[in-house]
């Protein structure tokens, strides 16, 4: 329709595209260097003009992002790195983590048979040969980091403990020689207790400790942490005055110092780290109910909801009390079980419901009591503006625009809707960004009713679900997802309204395979 | 059109409408307290269904912030208040500072001719008297804050330098009696030489020194900084046992760190405060050039630009390089004076031109070289969507839709276009969020290409304008807005295309009174 769109319909380079990997040489010498360190960049929503010589080589544009974690072991580092991948992955930022210590495991199989690079006597500083082997694991995983943004990743997490002013040093060095790469150190520090007993606990059941007596296993790694407790050096002074960014978080989020944070990029992952809680809680999903355009097939509208969606909306707050009150008490008793610290209180929180402000979510929340629940209607949640097709079939689509329906059908993400106003997919994660940020920030249960789009875009984001499935996610009327966000994962479960007896009951089915 | 709007189109309570001020115990015995402290908020865009009962009484949501600022003098603690006064008021947030050394100045005027509470003397440590006299200035001013908020504020600012741990802890206690008041305390710390000395020769102008002989002022203010240093207690440990949320800013967000932030509100303003910059740079303005639609009048829509727009877009390449080249002598010359820290090369920075997704703006741009401008177009960018407007003219408006018409010339601000998708001011404010952080982020020159409603949101972001003026502002098409942020004001120059001459002359006329 438009020519604006056709430009932006290039899908961002993948993993293993492997077609354009300029060496080091090729980018320093052209104009791509200086180009790349320019401000706002959001994949698919934000198109930058080339000059016709780059245009032509299908270079990238952009810069990379190194994310260099440091902690010691059980501090939280790898929860850090996952959510920091869905979230940038989310956003459309090809991103990889590197972890060297899945390398060593790999490494020291075969060779030797006793495990000897599992034991405490591997992480003492003073073994020399350990710490060559070690220091040589670690440059390995950035070489191999550093060759992956090459062949067309854009952020590569390398993690490791990094515990040493040495190592990250060579680390700094190595990557001085990439022009195009910005570096972000990221400590994960925690001081409470409860949550490390925790991450230790869970540390021992790892690999590297498969098999071995509970006794033995839990004092090795204590001799570990001491081992690195010896050598360990903070990110601070020395780093500030070599200009190196850092951000150092200190128990998730409670406290965050960040120094010298240079690109849009990295300031992205900062606020998005700065605003994470482990609170235990729910968030409950689901579409509006049936709406008088959903039983003609229309798309977009701001139709009003059919008697069934009445009843629905009825049932659903009658089921969402429910499910509040069992969150809670198994929370209290995970809390007895001493899973969770105790202070935590979430009985006394308002829980909170967000819809679009388009008519047919407000109606599916209009029996839940505003002094009970904090109930907020945002246009962020509205559904994709469909531009020139919004109230049409996609019958009718089909026939009206038959280039627009194949457009679509061919690259579902990216493609934007004709018309003014028109959106894509990628525009829609965009608006949804802050959104997010909110959601990791409150620690309160939280019902979200919205639309299909918008729906599939969030659990997209809850689920870590690929690409290339978001748009093909089948996501029914009248089903409510709960997601349960745990330390270690992310706990799914989907619930059916049944209209007959007007209760839901859980689907076994896994609904995103 | 759509009942949806009309709850919407209340305006923010104003500071001066005084017609709900709850006392703090109606307060504490109400719903609202716990109501208060739930999660997002953006004035006019996110909307919550409140309890019948507050509903009636015309109460008001969202959780107040009382900003406590902290720092040395001629640390930048105004320039900071400044910031994110405008900022927060732009954003729609009710937002008043409450500086502590105006009152005192006021407060001294009459009682002593001599100047004794603007002389170094007042401000030692050991002078119990003096110390009592500031300690009761700074709590009348938190007074007079706390009315304020209860009187309709969102954000109050209290600007002191509140030095010590006993003062803060003073602050504490009478804020932990107000239950529906979040406090953030903000410390700005300088260490850069060349910034503290700028710093220290702007005070000498300030009202204390007015009309006394250099030097003597010089070694006053020394004194009075020596006074303070004596007692100055950073935020820091004691802070954090007590859980008391603060944000300690060294140098303008080279180092940030952020400690028990809570709620939305507070995350937003570290954000912006972590993204600020000082380096000297000029932005630069402009509406597209004429479209075929301007001829007609109508709004909206995609129409490419008129043989004349063209010739403006050729022009409008040419006056910004002279533009870019004058700047950069200017701020070459103004290092040499010793004005900016050397360091700062600016001649080398790849200069941004952003401008909307539209035709008309990136037509606008099409004569600027690639590779000397870093170009980027986005939908952030687009005009306000008029949604069943759109393409229309004023009168076709008036004559299809009075009503609308009528609604709109009352409440321009937060009225809403009819039909899907349609925007109003404030959802357009809240959409060009993430750009002004970016903003205020990067480091070089900019050139934004936009649209009437964006360019007169963007202008009243940059230079102060009050929100009721905002939507009036003249803003014409073929005029260039140079604004240049400096470290105490921003100074705004206009320039018009000369159709005849092609080439743009500086209009002296103030164009925002």
């Amino acid at each position: 329709m438009q020519s604006i769109r056709t430009s932006e319909l290039v899908s961002p380079a993948a993993s293993d595209s492997g077609s354009h990997s300029p060496s080091s040489s090729d980018v320093a010498s052209s104009p791509f260097r200086r180009r790349s360190l320019c401000s706002i960049d959001q994949p698919g929503v934000v198109m930058t003009k080339l000059p016709q010589e780059l245009e032509d080589a299908h270079h990238e544009i952009g810069s990379k992002l190194v994310v260099v974690m440091v902690g010691l072991p059980a501090r939280g580092k790898s929860y850090i790195v996952k959510k920091l991948r869905r979230y940038l992955m989310w956003l459309q930022y090809e991103t990889k983590v590197f972890n060297v210590g899945n390398r060593r495991r790999i490494a020291s199989k075969g060779d030797n048979e006793d495990g000897s690079k599992h034991s405490h006597a591997f992480f003492d500083p003073q073994n020399k040969t350990a710490k060559s082997i070690r220091d040589d694991l670690a440059m390995d995983s950035l070489e191999e980091l550093i060759a992956w943004l090459k062949q067309g990743g854009r952020v590569g997490i390398h993690d490791a403990t990094n515990s040493t002013r040495e190592r990250r040093k060579l680390i700094m060095k190595r990557l001085e020689s990439e022009p195009n790469c910005r570096v972000l150190f990221i400590e994960s520090i925690c001081t409470d207790p409860v949550v490390l007993a925790h991450n230790i606990s869970m540390k021992l059941s790892s690999p590297d400790y498969q098999g071995m007596n509970a006794r033995v296993a839990s004092e090795d790694f204590r001799k570990r942490l001491e081992n690195y407790e010896k050598a360990y050096q903070t990110l601070g002074e020395e780093e500030e005055e070599e200009g190196t960014p850092y951000c150092k978080l200190v128990n998730v989020g409670k406290k965050v110092i960040a120094y010298n944070i240079q690109g849009y990029l990295a300031g992205q992952c900062i606020f998005y780290l700065m605003n994470f809680n482990l609170s235990p809680r729910c968030i409950w999903l689901s579409r509006h109910g049936e709406s008088l355009d959903n039983i003609v097939g229309k798309i977009g509208g701001d139709a009003p909801l059919s008697p069934r969606g009445c009843r629905f909306a009825a049932c659903l707050a009658r089921f969402i009390q429910h499910e509040r009150e069992e969150h809670s008490e198994r929370v209290q008793m995970e809390q007895r079980a001493g899973l969770y610290a105790p202070s935590t209180n979430i009985s006394e929180r308002t829980m909170a419901v967000w819809t679009s402000m388009l008519t047919r979510t407000k109606e599916t929340v209009e029996d839940f009591d505003a002094n009970e629940y904090d109930i907020k209607h945002m246009r962020l949640l509205n559904e994709i503006y469909a531009g020139m097709c919004e109230e049409l079939t996609y019958t009718e689509i089909r026939q009206r625009y038959p280039q627009e329906f194949e457009a679509r059908r061919v690259n579902k993400l990216y493609y934007r809707y004709p018309g003014m106003g028109g959106e894509s997919y990628v525009d829609v994660i965009q608006r949804l960004n802050p959104l997010i940020v909110e959601l990791e920030r409150i620690k309160s249960s939280l019902l979200i009713v919205t639309h299909r789009v918008v729906l599939r875009i969030l659990l997209a984001y809850l689920m870590d679900i690929d690409r290339r499935q978001m748009p093909e996610m089948e996501v029914q009327l009248h089903t409510v997802y709960r997601v349960e966000p745990r330390p270690h994962g992310t706990i799914l479960k989907v619930f059916r309204w049944d209209e007959d007896r007007d209760w839901f009951y859980e689907d076994s089915v896994t609904p995103f395979p």
